[in-house]
């Protein structure tokens, strides 16, 4: 079993990686005695890992939300506040988030939010969620106009990853988490893009060894970059590499018929299309990013149906804007990107252009 | 106009007070160039100093929300995420929220939870907003199975109190307002209370003077509290004298029966009756509480369709509980109180009855 921090002062956290990590889970939860938190889960991750939390934390109270990002709405929280205030929960009342990173966002929101704020446990289960939305206290739901519109920074008290959840993952799940892996390499981590390069193979064969290798040095990244900046008002952009492009496919083509992990992929492959275009980033560099997201299994072409300017449309709408200006980041070699809201229009639309086959 | 400041490090903010200050609220409100803050405020107080508050602000970006409490919730919230996608503001948006504590509280909570954190200001235009809900950033809306049980803590860049918005305030709002007063007057400041013992009159009067005399003296007794407690783990919660009896009864007469103010007058006369009978108040300091209290005009019974059985469950619920047990704030003089979830139910439960007419 690995155990990293993410060092924040009064809000640290550690993270516990490996196998069996679920069946350990019992001395990292720290519950009072005579206050059982009450665990939250999805219908697909509830009939698998459920018994071993209700184990290990000696809780039988539980919630089960409905599955998918399409889900991950104001409406559904709402449930959350329902069954607490039914079951007369306090202040004082714990969340443990077991699933992917809907339910981690959603559970961590209504956390953050009821009763002004009470702690919770990330039991991430899909690779996306263990190397990187279940670290560093980003939660929050959807908007019909925009992806993550509402929510609040609020840190776990813990994150559990139990690397034996992948081996019941849905493949294209386990491929949609590689893209946020391999977003790490490229903007800060260069060994760990040759890691990848020579271990993919393993990683998708789900070795054990590999797996808890993969995710330490993800959340060692993301650790690191949360420490230095929690609120995103600087360098923690920087882990927005792939999502300006990636949310906007996200909304223009509806929650739920990508993974977010998949259009993060592809925004990946556009930032670096993009960044090439403008002279800030090598010919190679560009294609051993789009070989290793080939072999990631994640896709390289835009869907048909999507209209270049309409997804611009949706850019200047993201959050990542500021005053008006859409802010890319731009890979500027294999390990490491630039923040810039001074990339021209025409160069984005063309080189979106490119990825309409 | 006095000016005080609540001292939290990085998220310290000035209070402003006196007879004309929105008119002069430009100079505090630091807009970037070139992007104008939406101002958010209700029916009844838009049509009395939207004009003042747009002048000063330079801003035509506004939205009105249906008033009173029982509008207090999720789904009025979600107007303003609404209103501030479609109007495509970034994470650079600040919020003015002009109106009651309705509307602090709710534009506080949008203010928290959009884009995970926007800035806003208190322009409190209610006695009550203006002692005590526009300081100190607890924000949240009501949920039907009880009050402000759906928040966040999100401190304001600054609260501007103008004391001539008191001129167009209802009487009753007025005095549901000095019920607040009152309470600093009874857990911490006894030379307020003797002050407001001598100046109810003038206080009820609107006299200038003595409006911004009792203002700045009620937030300087919010802002020492707030900065040594910030996030309630201790004496912030001495706040709450007569809020757990008071949310009681506003639940459970539905929420905008009565006023916030009132509930918590009649809250304060039962936690002074408590500790009487529990042997840690004097009959005499009793009295003068009483006395107070309406000499301010606020209710001393409660409505006879409640039952003090009903009155409990709902503040077992109450986020003031703590592992099940109801903690009560009692006084023990004027100018302190002490918080206690000793306080044996019968007594608790006979006292209630004796504010049954």
């Amino acid at each position: 079993m690995r155990e990293l921090r993410v060092e924040l002062g009064p809000r640290s956290y550690p993270i516990h990686i490996g196998p069996g990590a679920f069946d350990e889970a019992g001395e990292h939860l720290g519950n009072p005695p005579g206050n059982t938190p009450v665990i939250v889960s999805d219908e697909i991750v509830a009939p698998l890992y459920l018994e071993k939390i209700q184990w290990a934390s000696g809780s039988d109270s539980v919630l089960i939300l409905p599955t998918g990002e399409s889900e991950k709405t104001l409406a559904t929280v709402g449930k959350i506040y329902d069954f607490l205030l039914q079951n007369r929960r306090g202040r004082d009342t714990s969340l443990l988030a077991l699933g992917g990173g809907v339910v981690g966002d959603m559970v961590g929101f209504a956390a953050a939010t009821y009763q002004r704020g009470i702690p919770f446990v990330q039991l991430p289960t899909t690779l996306l969620a263990q190397v990187d939305s279940s670290v560093g206290g980003k939660t929050g739901v959807n908007h019909p106009l925009g992806k993550n519109m509402i929510g609040a920074f609020h840190q776990p008290k813990a994150v559990i990853v139990d690397t034996d959840t992948l081996r019941t993952l849905d493949k294209r799940q386990l491929q949609a988490g590689l893209a946020e892996v391999i977003k790490y390499g490229i903007i800060r981590d260069t060994d760990l893009f040759f890691w990848l390069e020579a271990h993919l193979d393993a990683l998708l064969g789900l070795d054990d060894q590999a797996l808890t290798e993969c995710i330490s040095r993800s959340c060692q990244n993301k650790a690191e970059i949360v420490q230095a900046d929690e609120k995103e008002a600087g360098q923690r952009a920087l882990l927005n590499l792939g999502h300006t492009f990636g949310h906007a496919v996200e909304t223009a083509v509806g929650y739920g018929d990508w993974l977010h992990g998949e259009a993060v992929g592809l925004g990946i492959r556009i930032a670096a299309q993009l960044s090439g275009r403008l002279g800030t980033l090598d010919h190679g560099s560009i294609e051993r990013i789009n070989r290793l997201l080939d072999r990631a299994g994640l896709p390289a072409t835009l869907p048909p149906e999507i209209d270049p300017v309409q997804l611009l449309e949706l850019m200047e709408l993201d959050k990542k804007t500021l005053k008006g200006r859409i802010r890319y980041v731009l890979p500027t070699a294999i390990g490491s990107a630039v923040i810039t809201d001074s990339a021209p229009q025409p160069d984005v639309l063309a080189t979106l252009h490119e990825f309409i086959l």
